[in-house]
């Protein structure tokens, strides 16, 4: 059987060390931005990469450029680091103006670097911007403010494509850009072109959502821009290795995707805190290669019947016989 | 004080018996609707309730009118039985497109009963308009007949108000109407002037929303037209009586309402499976006094102060001193 | 590749039809005992039946006993519905003693029925022993009825084994045997021999523990004395057919058993509501047999040495390689 | 009324500040022990703190007890840091030999703190012991693993008390001590006199316990040897401010305490992430002191009745009476 590979991409943090509020000596010893490009480079299967920015201390942009190159790596995005502590009460949505103008301004810098770096997108993930307590918050204006900074920074730079990615929650308790529909309300809100959305398989499984679904209805609006995968327990973004705890629903978002003919990258965003990064990424291209194998051998027609009656049963039927016969050639 | 009370309500069903797959004897001896708005009258606090139609055997709507005048009480809604054996598939979604026009037949008969009961909305909640399993049902052609079916029954119906009970689940796994956000961006489309929501506070506890965050939204899409109240341990829709679990977002969900010059009924839909349900409907009311006199009493230039700087402790402390004192003078 | 599969069962209500709170005329007719037993035999795999008691009206201990014996099954436990209108504030916890006393009538004609079919235990799932409320019961109170009713229950029938199959909720907010150590932890308290557990593996898995765990956990404490299998979405005991949303945690549960030598019944619980129960049941064996292949092939020297350095990685590539290759036979 | 409030108590963590996976600079300026014990200090209420070990870089234990006695603090408990970079795969449960030895040497140093402060307990939160994915450990081993070392421990140490705080999960995806029914489960299979538990308010909620309900089965086990408490929203160890999101519950896990006679410090375990650490202890201790005024004027006879009954109406009534009109001093 041929089977033409997607592109496979992951977040540069991937191969990054990570702390927490335990640990904060960090999981393992601090990860240049140059060693994370040298360490994606490794798994073999990568051709994309999101870019964290500002990069870690010392490293220009041609040095970032090289390192891609000569890991035969390209950026598909760059993602602004609009949630340290300066932004700890929001970037958009923070109530100093003048936070909120430096948010801007390491926006305005990001989307200078997806220029440098030919990306496809801005990736915009505006981890502080929410609310923890009953009360801390007027919605209203706050989720005017949300809106109305992202509509800015997207006329601020037309050329550049803006991807929204939403989260329920962490780190703060909420977060305004909490899931497909409010994310999508608020963009056909901005009255913009240029900006669209990353849906993470992982926010979509632990906030409630059916990642199939949301990815429908974003694609039924014209906005799943991009994607990435993980897997969780359903209460957290757990952010493990795609495919080891829900592999059925896995295989539902790569199906909606396929008969919805979308093209785009199939991203990993994983934390391995405590495993081999390079092995973590490995194991998670093996088991999407098993995916997409399957797709191509499951029976679209017949589920599409089993579908049409909401015949739960035969469309399972269908889905295991290619699901778990899928490894078959690697064992 | 003087305390001018908002009008209460609740849905009949609150004064009925229940059923669940365990108890199928049932949790008490059945209860008709004559007798449930005789038990509505009993409360003393209530001028609405929300009619379940059909109505139990052999009632007929003249006996209803009779009973609602006997009782002091008016028709907020009718809510149509659209989740019985037959519907078990769904009415709006129903694979079999004779379902789907059973189902329009029982909404238009609700409507008529609108009419002459002079209520305020037909309340439409879908409740097997969803799906269970992965890979089950087609999201794109689901949702498209969610939203046109709802769109034809507005239409056919341009005197009557409708709105749209959202719910994240149960009784199928998940609901195609399952947000505020999702609920609005469907009526978006819908391009109908008479389709609004009913806002569950359970519904929006447990499905991960903040209840005050999704009635803003609602309000800021001019969409809130009714809501209900009650309590749950976030990971159900248990239904329990409001304020017993979490007075503090119950507080900050009539806050909302109040800064924004809501006005409606405020509605119980609580399900007192093993308790006296009158002395439920009457322990949520006095509650709901207190909320509401706590509210007359809130410093709220003090709390938008708070607000503005997301100052979460000065909020909680302006909060805490009235609702921790809404009751003294009962007690 | 020979393989001996072990011996199948399922429960008798897994062929019944089903009420909940809304569709209350049911989703489907009402299935009588002998229907139930008839419908278990379809199935061609089953060898097991757990028999809830008291039987559908009319039906006799003797028509039940020549049911089974004409499908090819038998009873491997009794279950005593212990969670009817009656008994809904309790069974063994009920405050009425007058009640418990009527559980415990019930209770007793149960274990006759358990001797009279001859099976392996009698199945106690005290559902509604339990509360819905914050300071509704006196806890010390309660848990002391729930254990001391049950050691009265096993040293009236010292014949008999008596397994507890704990959940975490429903129909109650929270139930008193909520998970595999507390459940442990009553049964010493006992100080019987003939007390043991039935993990229900939605149950262990909608409670937040790891299936797997637990199992071990009972095993260490000699309780683990039966068992079924399901599906859920981990939030509620959804009782979906097993493997369909989580084959992995699946697979580890068996292996447990597996490597502790465990012989018992493969067991389904589940409440197929809208789908055919017969077609339910058999995807479910299907499945399950799959899962016994890819134990067969497992190299579980392998894996051991994974764990011993906690590789989850490496424990993973192990794990897919069988079970993402155990249907290709059937494919 | 004259009101003798219980002692006060904190984790010396509570006036610290933090990191996450996000902001690696830090939520603020890193603050050393000195200064976490001015800081408790400032609070005015309270008498005793639970100290970290090791202490901040360059601090001895001369200057923590003169900054203890200098700002009117007591050590309560002593909590040894064993979940850093070097103890990742665990502590007690590491598969590595030597690290175990490590983790015993670090808990052996803090037993040596307990002494010379002269506090009551050695805190042991084994947080890194625990597993991450499906198949990752052997449960037999690692819970086996997790026991002994803690019976060593207690060995080591008799004349010191030690306490065990469980969690359900963070920073594993699971903890190996998660429950209070599995904790003292464990602790009875340790045969020693010296060990005990720490109850965690919000560990309790989140993993769906009732945090009475725990208290009391840990009191019926002579089991509860301290407590702190907090908030969330039932997802996460969110560790808000107590009383801020379920005050009902914290009511009635203090009422718990009181009714069995319980006598110990009211600790606050809080991470103030982006508020100020003094205000919102303070802010803590308000409501805790409203809470118990409560439970003063609480008519414990009454609700007894109502318990006897499982009138959860009538209990709450009475509750409501006291805990709504808490603060009305204060306003």
């Amino acid at each position: 059987m041929m089977t033409d590979y997607p592109p496979f991409g992951a977040g540069l943090w991937h191969f990054a060390s990570y702390v927490d509020r335990y640990a904060t000596d960090g999981y393992a010893a601090p990860v240049s931005t140059l060693e994370q490009i040298a360490r994606a480079g490794e798994v073999g299967d990568l051709t994309y990469v999101d870019v964290p920015y500002p990069f870690t201390d010392g490293v220009t942009i041609e040095q970032v450029k090289a390192a891609l190159t000569q890991n035969g790596l390209q950026a598909v995005g760059v993602t602004p680091e609009i949630y340290m502590r300066r932004f700890r009460k929001g970037a958009f949505t923070n109530p100093d103006a003048a936070v909120r103008a430096q948010a801007g301004a390491v926006l305005n810098e990001a989307a200078d670097v997806v220029r440098a770096l030919d990306a496809r997108y801005l990736k915009v993930w505006p981890g502080q911007d929410g609310w923890d307590y009953p009360f801390q918050v007027d919605h209203h204006q706050q989720w005017t403010l949300a809106v109305s900074g992202m509509r800015d920074l997207a006329l601020a730079n037309p050329d550049i494509k803006i991807v929204i990615e939403y989260k329920p929650r962490e780190p703060r308790q909420k977060m305004f850009w909490d899931s497909a529909a409010k994310t999508a309300l608020g963009i056909k809100a901005m009255g913009v072109e240029n900006v669209g959305v990353l849906l993470d398989f992982g926010h979509a499984l632990f906030g409630g959502e059916s990642p199939a679904a949301a990815a429908q209805l974003l694609i039924d609006h014209d906005l799943l821009w991009a994607m990435d995968v993980n897997d969780n327990l359903r209460g957290w973004d757990d952010d493990m290795v795609v495919g080891t705890v829900h592999p059925v629903e896995v295989f539902e978002f790569f199906y909606t995707l396929k008969v919805n003919n979308w093209q785009g990258v199939w991203q990993l965003d994983q934390f391995p805190f405590r495993e081999d990064t390079v092995e973590a990424a490995r194991l998670s291209i093996r088991f999407l290669k098993g995916i997409h194998r399957a797709l191509e051998e499951l029976d679209i027609a017949a589920l599409r019947e089993a579908q049409s009656n909401e015949d739960a049963l035969g469309a399972q039927r269908l889905v295991q016989d290619v699901l778990f016969s899928c490894l078959r050639s690697e064992s």
